[in-house]
């Protein structure tokens, strides 16, 4: 039983470790209508590296010709710097993406299922069991290739299309997972449709049945509580979250709401809470500045507007507020 | 004690209620550089108060050269509609803005004094303990005119002159207060320095010292974490917090950077954990638009972008998120 969240501090100093896993080169690159270039990609992964993020969704090994934005995959695979204690995964819909991620000698390969079977239509074209089928064969792939391999439910919270998603419907996911040796989970909420009490619900329920499994929480802020819903995941014990440098991405279907959410305010709450996530966060917050710039137009993180809390400011500064 | 926060929703069913003031029209309109025309500021309130609102700081009484935003504050109490159950707030600085609101029926006069003296003397220029004793002369301006009063700590989770604050420095405001016979103390995230470590030690010394003080939260999203400050409050058993329509307000520090937390993504999270405000979420989200319409700019709420999560897409509405 992990501690009450009224302490919203760990109070178990073997237990303030946070494993923060960066997506942004891949679900906020792939967001952004014209593709970033190669280069771009591999400076922005040495630099997060550098500043200490320990694990990326640095790439997906998809068909170019759907997501033209990921075509550079094994070009970024191949170029990034490998740091040890550095780990990279990357995305793969199919067995095809699962062997050019495999030459790509990535760190762990993630598949993916949606836990509503609309979006996993919308999304991979084939029903969930045909999917499964799929995972089956990109599991053999990974075995093979002596990579790990993590398993993503897409819609975990919420589907756009469908609504309330019942648990259930991630269970079947996660145990398909299970039974192919998977042991490390992602709960996506695709399109910020999660709340504090369906992360507890989720969670509960896996740990319940699969209690081996490592949970990862994948939120978006698109409604605005990301990092509610992080701090109810932390409440619940969970160690690891994924999110995108400046939050960077967006919500297909909602034009100016945000996508993931934003690294530099997730690291931030992170220590202020009394976690550890091994990383800069003034360096994390100039990656940032420079995902800005490389982006060309303004990113949601707040903390890399306005710096983290002790970063003071002059009183001649002031704009009086009251008379 | 209250419920452990591992159950984001209240147990106790007399529990569930949670009142949500409404800043926009001072804190939120006070920022934006051009005035708001005194009948808009009226139409805001009362659409407001039609979609539930239960409680708004309306307006400010104070120099109309030092903030000309606020220069129609007893006009704006004078055309707002006055409905059963809706309290309508006023900030005063000092005994003759106390003398203006008591002549405008306030409902509750709210006086503030920051909790560290470098930004009181900025904000009120002048020492605390000067401020002090206007909130003696305040307090009896109020109890004269029988009018209940509230006290505001500004920058209670922090300074961003001097940073840290100790929460010495906030129980002697509250202890001043708590003297003037106040009974609400409204604990103020100026400059968005709040976390929640930082949210627990304030509400956890207050009822230490002040047990029968009633607690608001008055946070803003300045870095990101406004809501999951929210979510500590609620675990602390706090069921007060303010916030302005659509986010509006910024902050003068750091441009770009949010303000006050956002009203409907406040309501939004409240409802998704089981409490209840009595609050339309749809009719508070039309207001937020029509906000954003006469301030000419994009707000920063969420929800009034994405909608709530149960509002669903066609499924033709998708873009593919991978090959």
């Amino acid at each position: 039983m992990t501690a009450p969240a009224r302490s919203f501090s760990p109070r178990d100093p073997t237990d303030r470790k946070v494993l923060v896993t960066e997506v942004g080169t891949r679900d906020g690159f792939q967001a952004e209508p014209t593709p970033i270039p190669t280069a771009t990609k591999v400076e922005i992964l040495d630099a997060l590296a550098a500043a200490g993020v320990p694990s990326f969704e640095a790439t997906s090994f998809v068909s170019p010709r759907a997501v033209p934005q990921m075509a550079d995959a094994a070009e970024v695979m191949a170029r990034v710097a490998r740091r040890p204690g550095v780990r990279l995964q990357a995305l793969v819909p199919n067995a095809r993406g699962a062997e050019a991620a495999a030459a790509a000698r990535v760190d762990m390969i993630v598949c993916f299922v949606s836990a509503s079977e609309s979006h996993n239509e919308a999304n991979l074209n084939k029903p969930i069991a045909g999917s499964l089928a799929n995972v089956a064969e990109v599991a053999r792939i990974a075995r093979a290739a002596g990579i790990p391999l993590r398993g993503a439910v897409a819609t975990a919270f919420g589907c756009p299309f469908e609504g309330d998603v019942p648990v259930d419907a991630v269970l079947r996911i996660v145990e398909a997972y299970v039974g192919e040796g998977v042991r490390h989970v992602s709960l996506g909420d695709t399109t910020g449709m999660a709340t504090p009490p369906l992360v507890e619900r989720a969670v509960e329920a896996i740990r319940g049945r699969f209690p081996a499994v490592e949970i990862a929480l994948h939120f978006h802020n698109t409604r605005g509580i990301g990092l509610a819903n992080v701090l109810a995941g932390l409440a619940l014990g969970i160690r690891e979250f994924e999110s995108s440098i400046g939050g960077i991405g967006g919500c297909p279907f909602a034009p100016g709401a945000t996508g993931n959410i934003c690294t530099e305010d997730l690291v931030y709450l992170l220590h202020e809470c009394g976690f550890e996530t091994g990383i800069d966060l003034e360096r994390l917050i100039a990656v940032a500045r420079r995902v800005e710039e490389v982006v060309g137009h303004p990113l949601p993180g707040q903390v890399m507007k306005a710096g983290p809390r002790l970063r003071l400011h002059p009183i001649e500064s002031v704009r009086r507020a009251v008379g």
